[in-house]
Protein backbone atom coordinates (compact mmCIF):
# COMPACT_ATOMS: atom_id res chain seq x y z
CA UNK A 1 0.00 0.00 0.00
CA UNK A 2 0.99 3.25 -0.68
CA UNK A 3 -0.05 4.86 2.66
CA UNK A 4 3.62 5.56 4.54
CA UNK A 5 2.97 3.41 7.94
CA UNK A 6 2.89 6.84 10.60
CA UNK A 7 0.18 8.55 8.68
CA UNK A 8 -2.02 4.88 8.40
CA UNK A 9 -1.69 4.24 11.88
CA UNK A 10 -2.73 8.04 12.20
CA UNK A 11 -5.79 7.77 10.52
CA UNK A 12 -6.80 4.43 12.06
CA UNK A 13 -6.25 6.11 15.65
CA UNK A 14 -8.71 9.08 14.14
CA UNK A 15 -10.91 6.61 12.55
CA UNK A 16 -11.61 5.24 15.45
CA UNK A 17 -13.34 8.66 17.50
CA UNK A 18 -16.79 8.37 17.11
CA UNK A 19 -18.62 10.68 14.06
CA UNK A 20 -15.47 9.75 11.95
CA UNK A 21 -15.19 7.39 8.90
CA UNK A 22 -12.44 6.15 7.63
CA UNK A 23 -12.35 8.58 4.63
CA UNK A 24 -13.00 11.81 6.80
CA UNK A 25 -9.91 10.61 9.05
CA UNK A 26 -8.02 10.37 5.29
CA UNK A 27 -8.75 13.54 4.69
CA UNK A 28 -8.08 15.30 8.40
CA UNK A 29 -4.64 13.40 8.07
CA UNK A 30 -3.63 14.76 4.66
CA UNK A 31 -4.79 18.01 5.69
CA UNK A 32 -2.72 17.87 9.07
CA UNK A 33 0.17 16.88 6.74
CA UNK A 34 -0.03 19.70 4.34
CA UNK A 35 0.00 22.04 7.15
CA UNK A 36 2.69 21.76 9.13
CA UNK A 37 1.65 23.77 12.00
CA UNK A 38 -1.24 21.65 12.47
CA UNK A 39 0.18 18.76 13.69
CA UNK A 40 1.57 20.90 16.48
CA UNK A 41 -1.12 22.68 17.39
CA UNK A 42 -3.31 19.63 18.05
CA UNK A 43 -0.95 18.03 19.89
CA UNK A 44 -0.83 21.24 22.17
CA UNK A 45 -4.48 21.30 22.63
CA UNK A 46 -4.57 17.41 23.13
CA UNK A 47 -1.68 18.24 26.08
CA UNK A 48 -3.79 20.98 27.61
CA UNK A 49 -7.19 18.66 27.94
CA UNK A 50 -5.09 15.95 29.24
CA UNK A 51 -2.77 17.87 31.74
CA UNK A 52 -6.20 21.12 33.28
CA UNK A 53 -9.58 18.72 32.34
CA UNK A 54 -10.55 17.01 35.50
CA UNK A 55 -13.79 14.32 35.74
CA UNK A 56 -15.82 15.88 38.90
CA UNK A 57 -16.00 13.36 41.72
CA UNK A 58 -19.66 14.63 42.36
CA UNK A 59 -21.67 14.34 39.47
CA UNK A 60 -19.44 13.14 36.36
CA UNK A 61 -18.70 16.49 34.84
CA UNK A 62 -15.88 17.68 33.11
CA UNK A 63 -14.17 20.70 34.40
CA UNK A 64 -11.18 22.30 35.08
CA UNK A 65 -12.04 21.94 38.95
CA UNK A 66 -12.63 18.85 41.33
CA UNK A 67 -15.56 19.16 42.59
CA UNK A 68 -17.03 20.96 39.18
CA UNK A 69 -17.96 24.58 38.30
CA UNK A 70 -21.28 23.60 38.63
CA UNK A 71 -21.41 21.66 42.11
CA UNK A 72 -19.30 24.64 43.20
CA UNK A 73 -21.64 27.06 42.37
CA UNK A 74 -23.42 28.36 45.89
CA UNK A 75 -26.22 29.86 43.89
CA UNK A 76 -27.50 26.89 42.59
CA UNK A 77 -30.31 24.61 43.72
CA UNK A 78 -28.54 21.84 45.59
CA UNK A 79 -31.52 19.88 46.33
CA UNK A 80 -32.30 19.02 42.35
CA UNK A 81 -30.66 16.36 40.60
CA UNK A 82 -30.81 15.85 37.15
CA UNK A 83 -29.46 12.50 35.47
CA UNK A 84 -28.31 12.62 32.11
CA UNK A 85 -26.24 10.23 29.80
CA UNK A 86 -23.43 12.33 28.96
CA UNK A 87 -21.59 15.70 29.63
CA UNK A 88 -22.74 17.00 25.96
CA UNK A 89 -26.12 16.84 27.31
CA UNK A 90 -25.24 18.53 30.40
CA UNK A 91 -24.04 21.45 28.07
CA UNK A 92 -27.44 21.25 26.10
CA UNK A 93 -29.24 21.99 29.39
CA UNK A 94 -26.85 24.48 30.53
CA UNK A 95 -27.62 26.04 27.16
CA UNK A 96 -31.49 26.12 27.65
CA UNK A 97 -30.59 28.23 30.77
CA UNK A 98 -33.83 26.78 32.19
CA UNK A 99 -32.29 24.98 34.81
CA UNK A 100 -30.33 26.14 37.69
CA UNK A 101 -30.06 22.49 39.77
CA UNK A 102 -27.33 19.77 40.09
CA UNK A 103 -26.35 17.40 37.69
CA UNK A 104 -25.33 13.79 37.83
CA UNK A 105 -23.62 12.16 34.38
CA UNK A 106 -24.27 8.06 34.23
CA UNK A 107 -21.35 7.74 31.06
CA UNK A 108 -23.75 5.61 29.96
CA UNK A 109 -27.42 3.84 29.46
CA UNK A 110 -27.78 0.11 30.80
CA UNK A 111 -28.19 -2.12 27.46
CA UNK A 112 -28.50 -5.55 27.52
CA UNK A 113 -27.13 -5.52 23.41
CA UNK A 114 -23.96 -3.61 24.63
CA UNK A 115 -23.63 -5.93 27.67
CA UNK A 116 -23.77 -2.30 29.88
CA UNK A 117 -24.70 -3.20 33.47
CA UNK A 118 -26.30 -0.82 36.19
CA UNK A 119 -22.87 -0.92 37.89
CA UNK A 120 -20.99 -0.20 34.75
CA UNK A 121 -22.36 3.61 34.50
CA UNK A 122 -22.67 5.96 37.45
CA UNK A 123 -26.28 4.24 39.30
CA UNK A 124 -24.64 3.64 42.48
CA UNK A 125 -22.91 7.07 42.76
CA UNK A 126 -26.34 8.22 42.13
CA UNK A 127 -27.76 6.38 44.74
CA UNK A 128 -24.79 7.33 47.37
CA UNK A 129 -25.39 11.08 46.78
CA UNK A 130 -29.75 10.57 47.37
CA UNK A 131 -28.79 8.57 50.31
CA UNK A 132 -26.92 10.87 51.88
CA UNK A 133 -30.10 13.45 51.89
CA UNK A 134 -30.91 17.03 51.00
CA UNK A 135 -32.17 16.24 47.60
CA UNK A 136 -35.77 16.76 46.93
CA UNK A 137 -36.42 16.04 43.34
CA UNK A 138 -34.43 13.73 40.60
CA UNK A 139 -34.95 14.77 37.18
CA UNK A 140 -34.78 11.87 34.71
CA UNK A 141 -33.24 13.80 31.52
CA UNK A 142 -32.32 10.01 29.59
CA UNK A 143 -32.95 10.19 25.49
CA UNK A 144 -36.09 8.41 24.63
CA UNK A 145 -34.56 5.48 23.03
CA UNK A 146 -35.58 2.24 24.46
CA UNK A 147 -32.28 1.81 26.58
CA UNK A 148 -32.94 5.23 27.57
CA UNK A 149 -36.39 4.35 29.28
CA UNK A 150 -35.03 0.77 30.76
CA UNK A 151 -32.67 3.10 32.59
CA UNK A 152 -34.76 5.36 33.79
CA UNK A 153 -37.08 3.01 34.68
CA UNK A 154 -34.08 1.29 36.83
CA UNK A 155 -33.24 4.35 38.65
CA UNK A 156 -37.03 5.37 39.45
CA UNK A 157 -37.32 1.67 40.98
CA UNK A 158 -34.04 2.01 42.98
CA UNK A 159 -34.62 5.34 44.36
CA UNK A 160 -37.88 3.80 45.67
CA UNK A 161 -36.15 1.06 47.25
CA UNK A 162 -34.07 3.55 49.31
CA UNK A 163 -37.04 4.10 51.82
CA UNK A 164 -35.59 6.22 54.20
CA UNK A 165 -36.01 9.03 50.66
CA UNK A 166 -39.47 8.26 50.28
CA UNK A 167 -40.25 11.75 49.94
CA UNK A 168 -38.35 12.66 46.74
CA UNK A 169 -40.27 13.57 43.52
CA UNK A 170 -38.72 11.58 40.84
CA UNK A 171 -39.83 13.22 37.14
CA UNK A 172 -38.80 13.39 33.69
CA UNK A 173 -39.07 15.49 30.65
CA UNK A 174 -41.77 16.40 29.05
CA UNK A 175 -42.26 14.73 25.80
CA UNK A 176 -43.53 16.34 23.09
CA UNK A 177 -43.39 18.36 19.67
CA UNK A 178 -40.87 20.01 19.82
CA UNK A 179 -40.39 23.92 18.85
CA UNK A 180 -40.58 24.73 15.04
CA UNK A 181 -42.23 21.11 14.52
CA UNK A 182 -44.91 20.23 11.97
CA UNK A 183 -47.40 18.08 13.21
CA UNK A 184 -47.83 16.29 10.27
CA UNK A 185 -44.10 15.22 10.23
CA UNK A 186 -44.23 13.75 13.74
CA UNK A 187 -44.50 10.42 14.41
CA UNK A 188 -47.35 8.54 16.08
CA UNK A 189 -45.40 7.88 19.35
CA UNK A 190 -45.05 11.17 20.00
CA UNK A 191 -48.04 12.91 18.60
CA UNK A 192 -49.49 10.33 21.29
CA UNK A 193 -47.21 11.89 24.11
CA UNK A 194 -47.85 15.64 23.28
CA UNK A 195 -52.08 14.55 23.44
CA UNK A 196 -51.45 13.03 26.47
CA UNK A 197 -49.56 15.54 28.19
CA UNK A 198 -51.67 18.08 26.41
CA UNK A 199 -52.15 21.59 28.65
CA UNK A 200 -54.68 24.09 29.13
CA UNK A 201 -53.96 26.63 26.14
CA UNK B 1 -20.26 28.25 29.17
CA UNK B 2 -19.65 25.51 30.70
CA UNK B 3 -17.37 23.70 28.46
CA UNK B 4 -13.30 24.10 30.19
CA UNK B 5 -11.16 26.22 28.00
CA UNK B 6 -8.63 23.83 26.98
CA UNK B 7 -11.80 21.37 25.63
CA UNK B 8 -12.96 24.27 24.02
CA UNK B 9 -9.99 25.24 22.08
CA UNK B 10 -9.17 20.96 21.50
CA UNK B 11 -12.91 20.95 19.85
CA UNK B 12 -11.68 24.14 17.34
CA UNK B 13 -8.67 22.98 16.65
CA UNK B 14 -11.07 19.41 15.47
CA UNK B 15 -13.80 20.90 13.95
CA UNK B 16 -11.21 23.15 11.82
CA UNK B 17 -9.85 19.81 10.22
CA UNK B 18 -12.17 18.84 6.82
CA UNK B 19 -14.70 16.31 6.98
CA UNK B 20 -15.42 17.41 10.81
CA UNK B 21 -17.89 19.18 11.92
CA UNK B 22 -18.52 21.31 15.31
CA UNK B 23 -20.46 18.44 16.61
CA UNK B 24 -18.48 15.93 15.58
CA UNK B 25 -15.37 17.74 17.10
CA UNK B 26 -17.44 18.11 20.23
CA UNK B 27 -17.93 13.93 20.30
CA UNK B 28 -14.42 13.09 19.36
CA UNK B 29 -13.37 15.52 22.31
CA UNK B 30 -15.52 13.65 25.14
CA UNK B 31 -14.47 10.00 23.58
CA UNK B 32 -10.89 11.15 23.99
CA UNK B 33 -11.44 12.26 27.69
CA UNK B 34 -13.33 9.32 28.61
CA UNK B 35 -10.83 7.02 27.37
CA UNK B 36 -7.72 8.21 29.31
CA UNK B 37 -4.96 6.65 27.09
CA UNK B 38 -6.63 7.77 23.98
CA UNK B 39 -5.32 11.10 23.42
CA UNK B 40 -1.77 9.95 24.51
CA UNK B 41 -2.30 7.38 21.48
CA UNK B 42 -2.94 10.22 18.77
CA UNK B 43 -0.10 12.45 19.81
CA UNK B 44 2.10 9.82 19.62
CA UNK B 45 0.57 9.03 15.93
CA UNK B 46 0.76 13.09 15.39
CA UNK B 47 4.60 12.81 16.31
CA UNK B 48 5.26 10.36 14.01
CA UNK B 49 4.22 11.39 11.01
CA UNK B 50 5.36 14.97 11.62
CA UNK B 51 9.21 13.34 12.09
CA UNK B 52 8.50 10.36 9.85
CA UNK B 53 6.73 11.42 6.90
CA UNK B 54 8.40 13.45 4.02
CA UNK B 55 6.91 15.11 0.77
CA UNK B 56 8.54 13.89 -2.15
CA UNK B 57 10.29 16.70 -3.93
CA UNK B 58 9.63 15.22 -7.11
CA UNK B 59 6.08 14.57 -7.53
CA UNK B 60 4.83 16.01 -4.77
CA UNK B 61 3.40 12.31 -2.79
CA UNK B 62 3.95 12.14 0.41
CA UNK B 63 6.40 9.05 1.74
CA UNK B 64 9.24 7.75 4.26
CA UNK B 65 11.70 8.83 2.09
CA UNK B 66 12.85 11.62 -0.42
CA UNK B 67 12.03 11.33 -3.47
CA UNK B 68 9.07 8.65 -2.68
CA UNK B 69 8.69 5.10 -2.89
CA UNK B 70 7.17 5.93 -6.54
CA UNK B 71 9.64 7.96 -7.79
CA UNK B 72 12.19 5.61 -6.50
CA UNK B 73 10.63 2.13 -7.99
CA UNK B 74 12.66 1.42 -10.94
CA UNK B 75 10.31 -1.04 -11.93
CA UNK B 76 7.73 1.59 -12.95
CA UNK B 77 7.55 3.26 -16.20
CA UNK B 78 9.20 6.96 -15.84
CA UNK B 79 8.25 7.89 -19.30
CA UNK B 80 4.13 8.63 -18.24
CA UNK B 81 3.29 11.28 -15.68
CA UNK B 82 -0.19 10.95 -14.21
CA UNK B 83 -1.01 14.39 -12.92
CA UNK B 84 -3.70 14.36 -10.07
CA UNK B 85 -5.17 17.12 -7.79
CA UNK B 86 -3.88 15.41 -4.09
CA UNK B 87 -2.86 12.84 -2.49
CA UNK B 88 -5.60 11.16 -1.67
CA UNK B 89 -6.02 10.38 -5.52
CA UNK B 90 -2.81 8.56 -6.00
CA UNK B 91 -3.88 6.14 -3.36
CA UNK B 92 -7.01 5.79 -5.39
CA UNK B 93 -4.89 4.77 -8.36
CA UNK B 94 -2.38 2.37 -6.79
CA UNK B 95 -5.41 0.74 -5.08
CA UNK B 96 -6.58 -0.15 -8.99
CA UNK B 97 -3.94 -1.52 -9.62
CA UNK B 98 -4.09 -0.48 -13.07
CA UNK B 99 -1.21 2.51 -13.59
CA UNK B 100 2.58 1.65 -13.58
CA UNK B 101 3.61 5.00 -14.46
CA UNK B 102 5.08 7.95 -12.21
CA UNK B 103 2.64 11.07 -10.58
CA UNK B 104 2.31 14.43 -10.23
CA UNK B 105 0.60 15.89 -7.38
CA UNK B 106 -0.54 19.51 -8.18
CA UNK B 107 -2.17 19.60 -4.46
CA UNK B 108 -5.44 21.38 -5.22
CA UNK B 109 -6.93 23.04 -8.89
CA UNK B 110 -6.34 26.39 -10.18
CA UNK B 111 -9.93 28.54 -9.37
CA UNK B 112 -11.02 31.83 -9.63
CA UNK B 113 -13.32 31.66 -7.05
CA UNK B 114 -11.18 30.19 -4.02
CA UNK B 115 -8.39 32.57 -5.43
CA UNK B 116 -5.66 30.09 -6.65
CA UNK B 117 -3.70 30.88 -9.52
CA UNK B 118 -1.61 28.20 -11.70
CA UNK B 119 1.44 29.34 -9.37
CA UNK B 120 -0.48 28.73 -6.27
CA UNK B 121 -0.30 24.89 -7.26
CA UNK B 122 2.79 22.75 -8.51
CA UNK B 123 1.97 23.57 -12.32
CA UNK B 124 5.51 25.14 -12.63
CA UNK B 125 7.27 22.07 -11.09
CA UNK B 126 5.43 19.83 -13.68
CA UNK B 127 6.38 21.93 -16.59
CA UNK B 128 9.95 21.99 -15.17
CA UNK B 129 9.90 17.89 -14.98
CA UNK B 130 8.70 17.64 -18.30
CA UNK B 131 11.09 20.19 -19.93
CA UNK B 132 13.65 18.12 -18.84
CA UNK B 133 12.69 15.24 -21.38
CA UNK B 134 11.82 11.62 -21.16
CA UNK B 135 8.81 12.03 -20.86
CA UNK B 136 6.26 10.44 -23.67
CA UNK B 137 3.16 10.89 -22.24
CA UNK B 138 0.96 13.22 -19.35
CA UNK B 139 -2.19 11.63 -18.38
CA UNK B 140 -4.66 14.50 -17.04
CA UNK B 141 -6.74 12.62 -14.03
CA UNK B 142 -8.12 15.12 -12.71
CA UNK B 143 -11.57 15.82 -11.26
CA UNK B 144 -14.73 16.59 -13.62
CA UNK B 145 -15.39 19.86 -11.73
CA UNK B 146 -15.33 23.07 -13.49
CA UNK B 147 -11.96 24.26 -11.88
CA UNK B 148 -11.06 20.05 -12.36
CA UNK B 149 -11.63 20.96 -16.00
CA UNK B 150 -10.56 24.34 -16.26
CA UNK B 151 -7.14 23.38 -14.53
CA UNK B 152 -6.97 20.08 -16.93
CA UNK B 153 -7.01 22.55 -20.36
CA UNK B 154 -4.71 25.20 -18.55
CA UNK B 155 -1.88 22.28 -18.25
CA UNK B 156 -2.30 21.11 -21.58
CA UNK B 157 -2.09 24.05 -23.04
CA UNK B 158 0.68 25.14 -21.23
CA UNK B 159 2.92 21.89 -22.32
CA UNK B 160 1.84 22.38 -25.58
CA UNK B 161 3.78 25.47 -25.84
CA UNK B 162 7.05 23.78 -24.29
CA UNK B 163 7.77 23.90 -27.95
CA UNK B 164 10.81 21.40 -28.18
CA UNK B 165 8.22 18.64 -26.33
CA UNK B 166 5.74 18.60 -29.49
CA UNK B 167 5.96 14.84 -29.45
CA UNK B 168 4.19 14.50 -25.60
CA UNK B 169 0.94 12.95 -26.00
CA UNK B 170 -1.57 14.34 -23.30
CA UNK B 171 -4.64 11.87 -22.22
CA UNK B 172 -7.51 12.13 -19.56
CA UNK B 173 -9.45 9.54 -17.94
CA UNK B 174 -12.50 8.13 -20.10
CA UNK B 175 -15.62 10.01 -18.58
CA UNK B 176 -18.30 6.95 -18.78
CA UNK B 177 -21.00 5.33 -16.66
CA UNK B 178 -19.16 3.65 -13.55
CA UNK B 179 -19.17 0.16 -12.85
CA UNK B 180 -22.58 -1.12 -11.29
CA UNK B 181 -24.01 1.91 -12.18
CA UNK B 182 -27.97 2.20 -13.43
CA UNK B 183 -28.52 3.99 -16.67
CA UNK B 184 -31.69 5.63 -15.71
CA UNK B 185 -29.91 6.91 -12.69
CA UNK B 186 -27.12 8.60 -14.30
CA UNK B 187 -27.45 11.94 -14.91
CA UNK B 188 -27.55 13.86 -18.72
CA UNK B 189 -23.57 15.11 -18.86
CA UNK B 190 -22.03 11.56 -18.16
CA UNK B 191 -24.71 9.21 -20.89
CA UNK B 192 -23.68 12.29 -23.18
CA UNK B 193 -20.27 11.56 -22.59
CA UNK B 194 -20.62 7.90 -22.64
CA UNK B 195 -22.48 8.05 -25.81
CA UNK B 196 -19.79 10.16 -27.47
CA UNK B 197 -17.09 8.01 -26.06
CA UNK B 198 -18.71 4.63 -26.89
CA UNK B 199 -16.67 1.79 -27.79
CA UNK B 200 -17.62 -1.48 -30.10
CA UNK B 201 -18.85 -4.39 -27.84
Amino acid sequence: MSIPAPLQHLIKELSRLPGFGKRNAQRAALHMLTNPTKIEDIKIALTAVAEQVKTCSVCGNISMSDPCHVCNDISRETNTICVVEGVDDLWAMERSGAYKGMYHILGGVVSAIDGVRPEDIRIPQLLDRVQKGGIKEVILALGASIDGQTTSHLIARKLATLGENSSITITTLARGIPMGAEVDYMDEGTLHMALKGRVSF
